[in-house]
């Protein structure tokens, strides 16, 4: 399948999922050393085309397109830059998403006890919390990245990270791993937040 | 597209996301200044054709068809008088809607600290809180009409209005923003209930 | 669209809303004043063909069919001696009707201040509250079908009937009546139980 | 329909409840006294084809294969060992099934008064309570398996079994049946965690 298509499908499945509404989301794929392939701002990301994307270096300029990238795009960019590894950057907008970081205080979201957490590549058993990092949401995106790329030198982040009342940044080695980091986290912030309507502390660690 | 499959198409699309049940709801887009193309009363929403839309003047007047427009066509045509800048109206039924509206005591629902305030057009940040019109019910569409308009002379509404225990107005300069703005409220809706599930107190302005 | 047509639309628009799982749930159609279309029991009801319905007359008995009727044909067939202007009738089961029905103690469910009460044939405000039977469940269709005439008696019950953690019958002069009241009062059930989740005390009357 | 489209089928229907994320969950059919057809590890259960089953003898080894089988092959394959009736087994992950495992303590979910109990084969009635087993989570499915079995000497196990924080295994003589017990057990389950939002102790036992 063509980079492209992989991120057109992509764009199919989160939207059937609700996770980017309202032209929300943005979605990449690293084609080689020095250029990402990337949705445009302000499209429908259920909807795309070949149209809707662009490519563009690692700092984020495009190469060869009067479309305008996403405004998050040095993000993601940010992200192929720490981890040579990572192939594919999925961000998403869920409601499940959008409440846990908001109402979780601090930089870290914990989960235990949950079979799903070995959906996340490196896992191998239910029985060691792990934890996703939560930022601060900002509206300027340099200062994120370079928050994310601080965090990074105390070790690096796996599977995705959280904006605090934004969304959720997946990632993988590729389109297919991207994927499954998603669906997997997402399914463990829907437990999460079931656990916490029903008043259950759970998976809280520093 | 043609007006009428744009509407037929948002119709669907609506339905599928269980907005418009029951034959609930009603869509319209403006034609030119003196004509609005409008769905017929008590069809449902989600199988529309073309024979269910009729033209009305901005008195919610039908202009050349039998048909029997919603009852509600004058909130539609009174907001296409009040700002001519609006091209499209989706009125909408979701659970999320008719509870926050009506456990949201007051003529305001404060939304703050959501990235998806985003989504709403003219909104550049997270930071600042947004407000949505809150009106009481009533089968006096006249009265609410008038008391929307009342309303307006005190500043432009943005975005949408509910109406309390019954549902949301969402409004674009054409089609593709009023989607836009209806699936960016309904994310923010979905927000707001959930964390008033968890009893986390957000987003109150006067 | 013939009425084998349409029952087999509805199981599959039912199943799609995840109201008849588990070979749960049957529908009917009235022919005429001896007769009735009704679904076998034990078939998926979102997967029907022409092969799992049955005609049977009005006291529940196969015409012309080895098939077996539902264990619920008996209710079905009450409510069309009951009242000569019901021609078609859904009983489905959903989480939120069991549940409201489970949790709700008493004779009647109350409905108040929505707007989709409008959804409901006869129903011209939001504003005058209107309540459902629920009737304790058994096993002994006999004699339920005996306590749902009892109580007609006291006064005709209108759009649909609960049975206590078991779920809905919905019903209309015809199939199109019937799905909109099903629609009616599912959106309706959604809120009530939303509005019990956040523990706001509403529709509540004797 | 040959086994392996009964697997694939299934799997289809099961994403799209949302009951098989991010490649978790697990299939199988039993072919004959010696062989089993299962899924293989790592594929995503909504996308399967021929190439993603295997055959395994009763003990969980390859017959013919390359393709790693699931690493819960074993619990498939002693169900069977367990039970000459049981004919398919159905491991799935929903929200439901794992908080309510996760939050319920002790050795059994306890179902009382809900209709949709007579989904499960063998129940006439609603009024009687029945019970799930639950198992604490191991990643030892040697370990598992010999717990399953042991407690099966107390008395055989039906319908399907909890995995604490991970999961169901559901299963039936064929594939029909399976079905059946997985979406009645999951709707039921749906219940039992809507009652423990609204704070209702319902279904206790020991």
């Amino acid at each position: 399948m063509s980079n492209s298509q992989s991120i057109i499908d992509a764009g199919r499945w989160i939207d059937a999922q609700g996770w980017c509404p309202a032209t929300g989301g943005n979605f990449s794929l690293r084609s080689n050393d020095q250029e990402v392939l990337i949705t445009a701002s302000g499209r429908h990301k259920g909807h795309l085309g070949e149209a809707d994307l662009l490519r563009v270096d690692l700092d984020g300029k495009p190469l060869d397109s009067t479309l305008k990238p996403s405004a998050e795009t040095l993000l993601h960019t940010r992200l192929y830059q720490l981890d040579d590894q990572i192939g594919a950057v999925l961000h998403t907008h869920s409601v499940s998403a959008t409440v846990l970081s908001l109402t979780t205080p601090g930089d870290w979201l914990g989960i235990e006890q949950l079979e799903m957490q070995k959906s996340l590549s490196g896992n191998q058993t239910h029985d060691a919390a792990i934890r996703i990092a939560i930022f601060d949401n900002t509206q300027d995106m340099q200062a994120l990245a370079q928050r994310v790329a601080q965090r990074w030198q105390q070790g690096a982040l796996s599977w995705g990270l959280l904006v605090r009342g934004h969304g959720l940044y997946a990632w993988g080695r590729d389109m297919a791993e991207a994927r499954r980091h998603l669906e997997g986290l997402e399914f463990l912030f829907a437990c999460q937040l079931e656990l916490k309507r029903l008043g259950v502390q759970q998976g809280t660690c520093a």
